[in-house]
This record gives C-alpha cells, structure tokens and sequence, in this order.
C-alpha cells in the first residue's frame, strides 16, 4: 500500500494535527487509539508541560507508537523539548517554521523519524535534501501559521509530488473524507487534518472556539498579517482591529504591538472570542458538530471510501 | 453517468475557459473538436469582433454544439453580445460578474443552457435560484478575476456541492488530470481550466505570455488589487507597482489610476510582459509545454484515469 502507513505505525494514513493550545496529551491519545498518528503540539508548551503532556497521552493510549510531538524550530527551549520527547520513548517528530537541517540528523540518529512542514516545492526539496523521511506540504487555507506565497493545498501537492522522492502528506483544507480521496489523487500520500480536529470532544480548545468553528461558514477565516508572521485567523474583533491596520499600510512593529502578548491563548485556550487571537482553517465552514475523535475518524474513512461514486471517472 | 455530460452535449466533463484575449474562435473550435466545451470569452470583445469570432468558431468545428460563448455581466453591451450568439446559434452560456437574475430566464426561454460563474456557497444558492442549470464554483488559485473572500478550490468544492442541487463544475487550480480527478471525489461533475489552455497552439495568448506560464513555479502568481477589482496577475513590473503601493495602503482610486487603459491587452494580446496586466492561475508552475488542444485533451484524460493507484483508498 502506497500510503504512510508503510512509514508509521499507523492503521490509517492520517495525522491529527498539533496545534498550540488545542492538541494535548488527551486529544493525541485518542487519536492514536483511533489508529492515526497522534501529535502533541508544544509550540505552546513550556517543557514542564510538554512532559506532562506525553506523560499523559501514554497513560491512555495502548499505542504509544502512534504518538507524536510536533515542534516549531523557532523557540530557545527546542533542544530541551526535543531531547526530553526522545527520552520519553518519542519516535516520531514534526518540525517547522525553521530549518529541516538543524535537528533531522540528530533526530534520525536517535532512532527517530522526521517529518518536516513546508509551503512550497522548494522547502520541500530542502527537507528531503536535509534527510527528512517525510514532508507534510501546507497550502494557503490551513490554519495557524502559513507560507507567505499563498500557495493552495491544491496547486501545491502536485508540484511538491513531483518534485520529492519521499512521501508526502497533505495538510490544508481537509475536513472530512472526500478531501481526503481529493488529495490522494493528487498523489499524496496521506493527509493531515487540524481544524477538523479543534472541534472534537477531546481537543483542548475553549468550548467557545469549538462552538465557533461550528458556527463558521465558508467566509469566516482570512489570512492576515502578512507583514509579521502571515496566519489564517478566524474573523472576530481583533481580526478586524488587525485588518483594519493593515488597510492603512500597517509596519511589521505596529503589528507586532497589537498582537502583543498571549493573544492566542486568550483566545483559543481560554474562550475570548473577542480579544483573543483564533487560529483556524478555512475548512471550519465544512465543520459542523464535535464528535469523540473515535466516531471522527470512523467516518473519515467511510467518506473517502464513498467519495468516488461509479462513472466519475471518464 | 454522474457528470454534465448529462446536461452539455460533450464526449468528455470538462470546460475550456472562456479568457480575455485568450480564447478566441479557434482555441473554441480545437476545445469542441477535442470532444470538450469550447468557450470564446467575450469579455474582451465588441459585438462585431465577437460575431466573427464566432463564425471562425463554427467554421473549425465539426461540432457546433460543443461552442459556448462566457460574457461578464457587466459592460454596457452585454444584452448585445447574447442577443448576436443566440441569433448565430450559440446553446451554451457560461455568465459571471453580474446577478445571474438579470438574464437567465430569458436565455433559458430562447432554449440554452446557462451557468454561472460563483466563488462562494452563498452566490452558489443565488445562481440555483435564478434558475441556472449548472454552477461553476471558482476558487482563490484561479487566474484572472477573482472572489473577496479567497476561498479555495478544495474548500470551495464540497461547501458549494452541500448547498445546492444543480451540477457543480470545479475551477482555479486544475491544470492536469491528477487535479480533475481530485475535484470529482470532492462531488464536483465537472472541471473548467483556464491557464493550461493558455499555453497550447491554438490559444491568441501572445508567445511570449505562453512562455511565460511554462516558466513559471509555484511562486510565480499572486492575487492583487483587493481594493479595487481582485485579480490574480504574474509577478511582473506591473505587479511589482501594483504591489508597492498596496503595501503603502492605496486607495482603490489610487490603484484604479495605475491600472489605466488597455494594461490586459497589452501584456495577453501584445505580450509586453513588463508593462502589461499578466493574469494567470496559480497552478502555471505545473505547466511545462505548449501542446495542441487535441494532444491536451488526450492527456487530460488518460491522467486522469491513471490517478487513483490501487491501495490508494483505505
């Protein structure tokens, strides 16, 4: 079988994305339970809670090798979270937002598998290059943080496709299992879901921000601050102090104040849906209910079995 | 057989685009000979010029039901221009830019088949309403013109199938068989490609915007003037100033005065590709040749064919 799963220890080849504030020890449990890889994001986390965190995922999941940590290059405690993952019997990394050459050797000699996150063929031949195992390609409607080039998930897997040897997993747009199918076509090798998995019963969101991503529809999320660090926010009040600087020719700095600090975790950990900082997917619009991972992916998997009714193709 | 060849006359579910001084009377004809629905765009044109655009379209086909004729709804002249094709015996109208209210009805009384042109769910019920037979569901990566609200093809897709009834065809970001058979598991009936079909033999595009597109990547487009009319447009001189000021926070009549007169013309038609208006889809960076439309089509088709490796659905 062509498919991740030939990679990871995976039932199904799909991943549960990290997310800051959202994807703790219990959602990657049960997603590893669920049979998909399981991935604890520790952007958010000091690593006194991400210890925690897998401490707490491995107490109930019955499958410890379907968990991940995922972690952004970019904060000084990266060694620290990466070296007490590995000590914690992690064998599995996803890295971004920074180069795929400073820890995938290390991680690879430690018995590790690295899957690096990319916006654009060239990131991805740059992972490959840097012996990464595998590449999750990102396109322009994923929440959170986002590649400046605006390229869609789309356009994108083709030409990452065709420009890597190594598998390569869709993330970006998906939220059920015709997406799934779609990306599949386009020669990915598995798929990558976040927002789909913010409104679950067992994700860590504010049960106002699953209660948004349910309330969404297709015009509810923009990409804005593209002067600062560009991210898919979902349309509130700060969206629309943010938009409404960046009408006026905004700098990088006056962004940087307005964002200021712990917007994100006012927003998605503790419910502000006001003031806070919401990162969400274009997808949310898709996202209608807040099943138990389990029941999710259970229907994940029939959808895209279904999703290619006889006659489609020609 | 689930598709709009149950509702156009065609051997094969797809749509050559109809593209400002790009899809003229032979690249319709070639379209239609290749069993597809082969679009004069006449946005760019006078009533007299797209009369004989028309006549050279028929002139070439063995299949004169295959021609359709897209016009944007808003120029002074567009009752002319669907009052001269139906007179000339055109069946098929792709419309767009407009309320799909204005004229559907009436077409649909002198025995032609209507479809609108939508970037959103919310327009998509709007078209349904008006009476339209079939929606084209357009998303942010596509080439020209384009949406507010930046929706992507892959989330655009299954959001617009759940809304309505009528036929959905795809477009923005198809420019190879992987890409149709991705947009058919997301419930589309059908896919519309413009800018692979701007780098063909029969296309007016001048060679030099042909070449263009063969060289560009991934990174080579953009969507620009939000604030005016959005469109996606290569990164060219004229993007680069189009972009400097919006970075400066222009006004709509500041970038409308940049724009000017004749800027499309002169970069599709003339090929001044320093000084003229590029627009082009994000998916130019797959596109690597300039093929017949007869060799296209054929292509298309077996990829699409060949894109679902087994094992591939789990």
């Amino acid at each position: 079988m062509k498919n991740i799963c030939s990679l990871l220890p995976l039932e199904y080849p799909l991943i549960q994305a990290g997310m800051v504030w959202v994807s703790g020890g219990k959602l990657a449990a049960a997603s590893a339970n669920a049979g998909i890889l399981g991935v604890i994001g520790a952007g958010s986390m000091r690593p006194d809670l991400l210890e925690e965190h897998i401490h707490k995922a491995k107490k109930f999941t019955r499958h410890p090798e379907r968990l991940a940590v995922n972690v952004p290059l970019l904060y000084e405690k990266t060694k620290e979270q990466l070296e007490l993952s590995l000590n914690l019997g992690i064998r599995t990394f996803i890295t971004s937002a920074g180069s795929p050459k400073t820890y995938t050797s290390w991680l690879k000699g430690e018995g590790a598998k690295v899957i690096h996150v990319v916006s654009s063929p060239e990131f991805a031949l740059k992972s490959e290059a840097a012996g990464c195992d595998a590449i999750i390609a990102e396109g322009f409607e994923a929440g959170g943080h986002n590649g400046r080039e605006e390229i869609t998930t789309l356009t994108l897997i083709p030409q990452v496709v065709d420009s890597v040897r190594i598998p390569v997993i869709a993330a970006g747009g998906i939220g059920d299992g015709r997406a799934i199918a779609a990306v599949m076509c386009l020669g990915a090798q598995g798929a990558q879901l976040g927002t789909r998995f913010v409104a679950t019963i067992e994700s860590s969101a504010h049960s106002n921000f699953k209660q948004a991503v349910i309330n969404s529809n297709s015009t509810s999320t923009m990409l804005a601050m593209k002067k600062y660090v560009p991210v898919r926010l979902y349309k509130n009040k700060f969206f629309e102090d943010v938009k409404r600087l960046e009408d006026h020719g905004a700098t990088k700095e006056e962004l940087e104040k307005l964002l200021g600090h712990g917007r994100a975790r006012k927003g998605m950990l503790e419910g502000d849906m006001t003031e806070g900082e919401i990162e969400i997917g274009q997808i949310a619009g898709l996202i209608k209910d807040i099943p138990s991972v389990e029941a999710l992916v259970k229907r994940l998997i029939q959808e895209q079995r279904q999703s290619l009714p006889s006659g489609y193709f020609f």
